[in-house]
């Protein structure tokens, strides 16, 4: 397999966005990525798109095509693809993107991620949301997202005695930098005391420990490394691809504060990339509860098991920190389009390892790593980003 | 690229299946593709899966990891992708899957396609249909698929003279090989007139020109053609796959008797078997509706545009005819359960190639070729396989 570049970054402000339709946000991130990379959509190949609820938000599956049409590739009749993982979409349509520019299929591939969840009606929304778990096992008695994920909480406070003040910790820190950036959802601070003061979702998990269910779409376009160099000033290459698959009922699995398939994912996504998680700078991980960031800085390795709320407390994933983790805000304060979460988190990897992030730049970041979930971790994907200087 | 041979194949009686989940359907058919490939569900390095409503019909998404898990991958943490075409699913999955081995990045994938469609109530089913269209340009103003696809019905017969009894003869020849296929949903033969006197959906359309929206599941395994000459004695191989979009909306495109992504699709994938359609023994084509049979062998080149109607009066693609056309029973007869249609028609050329279709057998065939569509072409797929002596 070849190596593989991105070339361009797209993306729309996260929000509750009633004045655009889905296609009309793919559009508006698709287009922004094209004019970034300098390229026309003449030039394009194929498109990978990740999303997953179009079909029950809003009575629209075969949404691939539609966006080849919106984003003027349809007189080319270019294959388009739709990829769907939960809040994992995004992050497997990347993955499914550089495999076909890797392999020499396609020379320009564009992936986006895009959701609408506004256009859903509350309570069907929660719903929505359960059926990136299991259905059957889970949603159906009863269960919804996070009371699972609040389950996952409750027996990590109890085995390592993580406390509310150190779930707090991730969000605190996940909005202050969301402040710096003016594509999030949520661009302000919030202390300590506000998040814990809120009222409870699934104890011990309150409002502000959830990421939000949000509209947005996020672009990036992929060429192979040979050509990237002619086309840009700044290619920003992939070196690892990680993906695995974990049980989908948390009854299944052999403990509930570890979550296998982002350990799966990371090993083969570093063994790729020949690297070991302490030569990482920053990573962008799935954070859509407070305690699914801890989870997850533990379980890709950047501390050990147990350590990760005393770490948050602490300060090592702050954007001053040794490692910064999500300083786009995440999931948490950038907003949660889950079809788009996957790929807006390889936009800010770019754009750090480009330096062109102004107040939120990590100093001479090199390398990136992304972590993108579904539902409770049935899927996980992890891909390394270097910056080429 | 490398070589690509199918290895094992398997599928469940598609029908009406009140007694069995998404999920069973699923582990049905992968575990008899296992069994025919003789192979373990150790050796499997990813799984692809097609489906088009799990979401919505259901209130399942994610399925991907939760057909690994039940095929017994899930101990290794295999990847595993969705992906949603509406129609096209299962033939866009299968895409997926050959170029993961084709690029050398897996050895032995698993491609299975599923579907469940009677726990949906009939009139979200229309609904459900309909969301492989374009909604806002098509369902929101009160199409069905059937009343698009009656529009392209009429202008045929406007422009070239197809008669209402050559829309029945797809429909009859169809329904005479589902006779002959145990693993069909209608294995009984129609008369012409029953046909002709059916109810009408959406003139000139009656009932029986409607493939069913079935159960079902169908399996293919696929591996390196170097391995697979070590597994099996029959392997079959991927010589060509087209993929191709269209305009969502009818009303965007130049014609309304020509679908360009089967044309596109079909072009593609002669092109990389270095072949003429000439050459096809036999083809399984996405007959959702007898008129889509129609435009399918015209846009495929198998016979001129406006002659697709007499060809199958005439019985060019009757089982023993020049070229043989849905000797599974197609979609209309055989069963159309969206995600598992692509993936049941590989299923069909690779027994066909094999030689092991027993009293449907078409003597001497050594060059398939399968047409998957989704909705009404936003997207096509095209396979051209190839029986090793």
């Amino acid at each position: 397999m070849r190596d593989v570049a991105v070339i361009g970054v797209g993306i729309t402000k996260f929000g509750e966005v009633w004045d655009k339709s889905l296609r009309q946000l793919g559009l508006e991130a698709g287009y922004l990525a094209i004019l970034d990379a300098g390229i026309t959509s003449d030039d394009v190949d194929a498109l990978y798109i990740g999303n997953m609820s179009s079909g029950s938000a809003i009575g629209q599956e075969h949404i691939a095509p539609l966006f080849a049409d919106q984003v003027a590739l349809t007189h080319k009749h270019t294959p388009a693809t739709r990829i769907e993982a939960a809040s994992a979409s995004g992050g497997l349509a990347f993955r499914q993107g550089y495999f076909a520019v890797a392999a020499g299929q396609h020379e320009i591939v564009v992936v986006g991620g895009a959701e609408k969840m506004s256009d859903t009606n509350p309570s069907e929304l929660v719903d929505t949301l359960v059926s990136g778990a299991d259905r059957e096992w889970e949603g159906f008695f009863g269960a919804t997202l996070p009371s699972l994920w609040a389950m996952m909480a409750r027996r990590h406070m109890h085995e390592f005695g993580t406390t509310y003040e150190q779930l707090a910790a991730v969000v605190v820190k996940n909005h202050k930098n969301a402040k710096l950036n003016k594509k999030a959802q949520f661009p302000f601070e919030i202390n300590l005391e506000a998040v814990l003061n809120a009222p409870r979702v699934a104890e011990p998990l309150g409002i502000f420990d959830c990421a939000p269910a949000s509209d947005g779409a996020a672009t990036v376009i992929l060429c192979s490394m040979d050509r990237a160099q002619d086309i840009c000033d700044r290619p920003v290459k992939i070196i690892g691809s990680g993906q695995a698959s974990d049980f989908m009922s948390l009854h299944d699995r052999k403990s509930l504060t570890s979550i296998d398939s982002t350990r799966f994912a990371a090993h083969r996504a570093l063994k790729q990339a020949n690297m070991t998680i302490k030569e990482i700078d920053l990573a962008e991980v799935h954070d859509s509860y407070s305690i699914s960031e801890i989870l997850a800085i533990e379980d890709l390795g950047i501390v050990e098991k147990g350590h990760g709320g005393k770490a948050v407390e602490d300060g090592l994933t702050a954007l001053d920190g040794e490692i910064p983790v999500n300083t786009s805000g995440g999931l948490k304060a950038r907003g949660h389009p889950p079809g788009a979460t996957g790929v807006a988190q390889i936009v800010e990897i770019v754009t750090q390892l480009r330096g062109d992030a102004k107040e939120r730049q990590v100093k001479g970041a090199r390398f990136g790593l992304t972590h993108n979930l579904g539902g409770t971790g049935g899927t996980a994907v992890v891909h390394i980003l270097e910056g080429v200087a």
